[in-house]
């Protein structure tokens, strides 16, 4: 009977030692007593049994040691002709890189320790080892830094995982996720889940579809958020509701976007905006403090539209300075074209670097030059450290005008000033761009220093171009901040939101806010958004008439937990925060995914392919 | 601007006070300074400010009485002209069911306290109340008994979940999962979310599958369950795994089932059975003890075999006796031609029940005779006090022979034997059903009570009639016994696998098994659920490709997360424990969906409807 089943498995080990026959392989703790991250000196003289998978090994004749490795740490091995047994050597000698092993043995203290691993101060003299599984040759190494291609670690992620980064990350995950629990528990909020087979809706991005068997002709379709959910929650009366949820968006991805992403979603009852701002500060200074042990203090905040003239973006990077400056006052009507019909005339204090070389100056030039940029020119000025000034538009300004520019940039001897002008949106957008890009050049953005800011009073409405009508910044149930009501008729596009995002270093972490509870006041926000009342009824009907049995006021949030857990590990790609993440086509490499499907099933589903 | 924003409110609320215009609202603690359930004797004096819904007014003219009611309690409101405001007091005359009002005022002892709420020794002698939302009369009372119908309550689910019963529900639901995750975590667990989007296999029950935009005729699926994503994670080291995850199966929904339900799914690698049935023991001994209270002693074991030789089924409920009793020997060979020709006799001993009169018994036969049941007919044997015996076949058998029966049965005067004789299969899941419904009429079946059992040696395959091929039991992973491995080729049918389900008062709450880590083994089992080597191939191939690099023992479980919650809410349905559950069509009655969709989102995804 052993017989025939270690037949089994000789085929693929070939070893003499077959797991299941080997009489120390019996009862509970048959596979390890210890894992390989645990042993200490204080465990010298210890009988333990390990199992894992072979790091690496070292062959040195009657000596042959091999690092032993799990999810917990590495411990070394030992076997030596003479203490180990024939069989050990012999299994030993067999051993390849990744084979997965069991061993029996004494912890001993190390000859020459190691302080690189936990375990450097033992090893284990093994008496008995035994092979678990073989392993082929892995397509790239197992190590921190391996040599394997993105394509290929995700076609093999089950190898990728085994390296410690990627491994370390999904632990960082698993603690940041555990830590956002404990938090919101501890204030009282309840994890409802909400379904994941919808309905779809034409607003926003583009939902996923499941077509329904039972119900022929219609369709489920995947939330990209469950914002109507968590509503119909305040409204239900459970005043403080919380998710850690998947949510689904059919885009066209863009890189380091997926089609299924992971979100922290929350909502409040009978709360302000800021009310929402304290729980969830706090809740981000639990996760710095609690992952990273890093406190960070109380927030700034900055309205929308400072964010837009200072760092012409809604989510600044605080880790550097480099403020605009706006010189349209200073530099207009001087003479020099490009200045005078620009509607913005915007720079940049970059210090100390008034030493750039022409060639470094060309390059930053190149830079906003860029397709993506879209700058038509870039205008700099040097100030420098004899107080001298140098600029690309020494013909059109004398150095009195330069000063007052450096003076409003307080610019000190030896700065550089960048400067860009245009059309005021685009111009701020290229400017940014620039801002970024020096920050990086200078080594200003590092991934160790978090910089939060809440950004507020977002506008409530964007005008859009090509449908000629506006569209909901935030989403349709965002509450106009009360002040701004009357110009909901007048002027709409200056309405401001009682909306509000978290980003840090440069990124949004979150967002979220005050919702509309008033059911008239959702009226007219459907008006401004151009929905008739029958599409809005049909959308939103069941919100609707949910408001009218009594909603509360409420308002929430929602976090990026991928992006979240990406920042936590200072890096800037969400994708290896992921354990199993989709390329930019939307597709599993590993499983081949998606994937043709039988016609039954399409009979089935009353849907037929029209390629 | 105040004025006109007042206006949209004053459409709704048609109030004097308008929430945005009363002073006392500004700033961060507007809306409240203490929940519905929180103000207690010690609180007297204090000036406070709540915010909820209206649970009922009791105007005796000069005094009005509300109960004001959020998540957390019922706080009793006393307004009291000369007291309140003139506009409170007006404002208070017009309230209805389920408005949201906000008051302020102070707490003050009360005259007649009430035992029946947590708030009951206080009240709030109300200086200002205003409304914040009208609320239309619910289509159905929140009370803890309502007059709403399943249909009607599922429709209006945000108000059904207002009532304590259902919210109770919901909380307990929030408290399982946060304990299940502070217990695995302690056990070194880690959460990893595993892909929604994966791949179509037409092993098991019918998948939900996802067009893909971006690969036109290409579909993803749903996952059934993150089986082969966990497997993987062992492959990748990461040794203990767990997730509270949401699964999808597109079945004809029997009563009490959902399209997408709750796991919580785990896997651990090194272990043994055994090992895992600790943890997972431990698992439940904890949510038993921190949810409920209730110490749980160390679960009983059973055979597979034997729990369908003893109960007739493989969760048999052990909160009462009534083990069956084999009776062929004793009773075959003497005449009675409906048991000679039978495979199997077989009985329960119902105590104390020979006084059942002939109405009783004819019920009792009723039952088993409905078509659901099936049985032919149902014979008894009174025990009576006196030490006679009465049956339906004193024909056929003499006192003496039935003494014997009784005997076998361990039946005492008093005792009532019922028996059921036929083909063994069906007897004996006919008698289950008998012996459950015996339970039900005894009273045996309290929900309060709870009694676990391991239920083991489940077989590895069934053979499909209608296929003529077996089946996993299990799923095609599961491994089998070791000692049962040679009849694989002899005897598949007789091989045990190494599966184990939990189950608690005849009801499944999770099972699990040791998987196969071996290539060969898992392609042995391949064969025996006849797919072609292609077939295998194709559906699991990047599983069977991970297993040729290294693959641990590994082993896990899945509980069903919605039925554990009702079992510890100490109910049948798992509906209640499911904020938005769909009905047996899988529909969400309340959202509508699923729902005809746009041509022109199932041109972009390629398909056409074919109805």
């Amino acid at each position: 009977m052993i017989n025939k089943f270690s037949e089994y498995f000789s085929l693929v080990i070939g070893a003499v030692n077959c797991y299941f026959c080997n009489s120390f392989s019996r009862g509970i703790t048959m596979y390890r007593t210890h894992n390989c991250g645990e042993l200490r000196i204080s465990n010298v003289g210890e009988e333990v049994t390990l199992s894992g998978w072979v790091q690496k090994v070292r062959n040195k004749g009657g000596m042959i040691w091999v690092d032993l490795r799990d999810r917990y740490g590495i411990t070394q091995l030992a076997l030596e002709e003479g203490v180990s047994s024939f069989e050990s050597m012999e299994t030993a000698k067999k051993l390849g890189r990744e084979y997965v092993i069991s061993v029996k043995g004494q912890v001993i203290e190390r000859f020459s320790k190691s302080n690189k691993i936990q375990t450097g101060d033992i090893e284990i003299k093994v008496s008995e080892l035994i092979i678990l599984n073989e392993a082929l040759t892995p397509p790239f190494t197992i190590e921190d830094e391996t040599d394997g291609g993105e394509e290929l670690r995700m076609k093999y992620r089950y190898l990728d995982i085994r390296r410690n980064p990627v491994r370390a990350n999904l632990e960082l995950r698993n603690k940041v996720s555990f830590e956002t629990r404990q938090y919101l528990e501890s204030q009282d909020f309840l994890e409802v889940e909400t379904p994941v087979l919808i309905k779809s809706t034409p607003e926003g991005a583009r939902d996923f579809i499941v077509p329904s068997r039972m119900n022929p002709g219609e369709f489920y379709a995947l939330p990209q958020s469950p914002q109507t959910f968590k509503q119909l929650l305040m409204v239900a009366g459970m005043d403080r509701y919380y998710q850690i949820v998947k949510c689904f968006r059919d885009e066209d991805l863009r890189a380091d976007r997926q089609p299924e992403f992971t979100q922290i979603d929350c909502e409040m009852s009978f709360v302000s905006q800021e009310d929402i701002i304290q729980v969830f500060e706090g809740l981000t200074k639990h996760l710095f403090k609690s992952v990273l042990n890093v406190e960070l203090p109380t927030f700034p905040r900055m309205s929308y539209n400072d964010a837009i003239r200072l760092y012409g973006s809604d989510k600044p990077d605080l880790r550097f300075d480099m403020q605009f400056i706006e010189l349209n006052d200073v530099a207009q009507n001087q003479g020099f074209k490009v200045f005078d019909s620009a509607e913005l005339i915007v720079g940049i204090n970059v210090k100390e670097c008034a030493t750039y070389s022409r060639k470094q100056l060309d390059k930053v030039t190149d830079f906003v030059k860029r397709p993506q940029i879209g700058a038509n020119g870039l205008i700099y000025v040097k100030y420098n450290e004899d107080g001298t000034f140098k600029s690309s538009v020494d013909k059109f300004f004398l150095p009195d005008v330069l000063k007052t520019w450096a003076e409003k940039a307080q610019a000190k001897p030896g700065d550089l000033l960048l400067i860009l002008a245009g059309e005021a949106v685009k111009t701020r957008a290229q400017m940014n761009e620039l801002r970024l890009h020096m920050g990086n050049e200078l080594n200003l953005r590092d991934a160790n220093i978090f910089k939060p800011l809440w950004v507020t009073d977002f506008p409530l409405l964007e005008w859009d171009e090509e449908t000629e009508r506006y569209h909901a910044m935030h989403h349709p149930f965002t509450s106009p901040k009360e002040e701004d009501i009357e110009k909901m008729d007048s002027n709409p596009g200056e309405v401001r939101a009682n909306a509000y995002d978290l980003c840090m270093n440069g990124v949004e972490l979150g967002g979220g806010s005050i919702r509309i509870f008033n059911k008239q006041l959702q009226k007219r926000m459907f008006d401004l958004l151009g929905f008739t009342e029958e599409e809005a009824k049909d959308q939103f009907g069941f919100l609707m008439n949910a408001f009218e049995y009594g909603a509360p006021p409420h308002g929430g949030l929602a976090f990026g937990f991928d992006r979240l857990c990406a920042m936590l590990g200072g890096q800037d790609s969400i994708r290896d925060f992921i354990a199993f993440p989709k390329n930019n086509s939307g597709r599993d490499v590993m499983i081949n995914s998606p994937a043709v499907i039988d016609n039954k099933q399409l009979d089935e589903l009353n849907i037929s392919l029209n390629l």
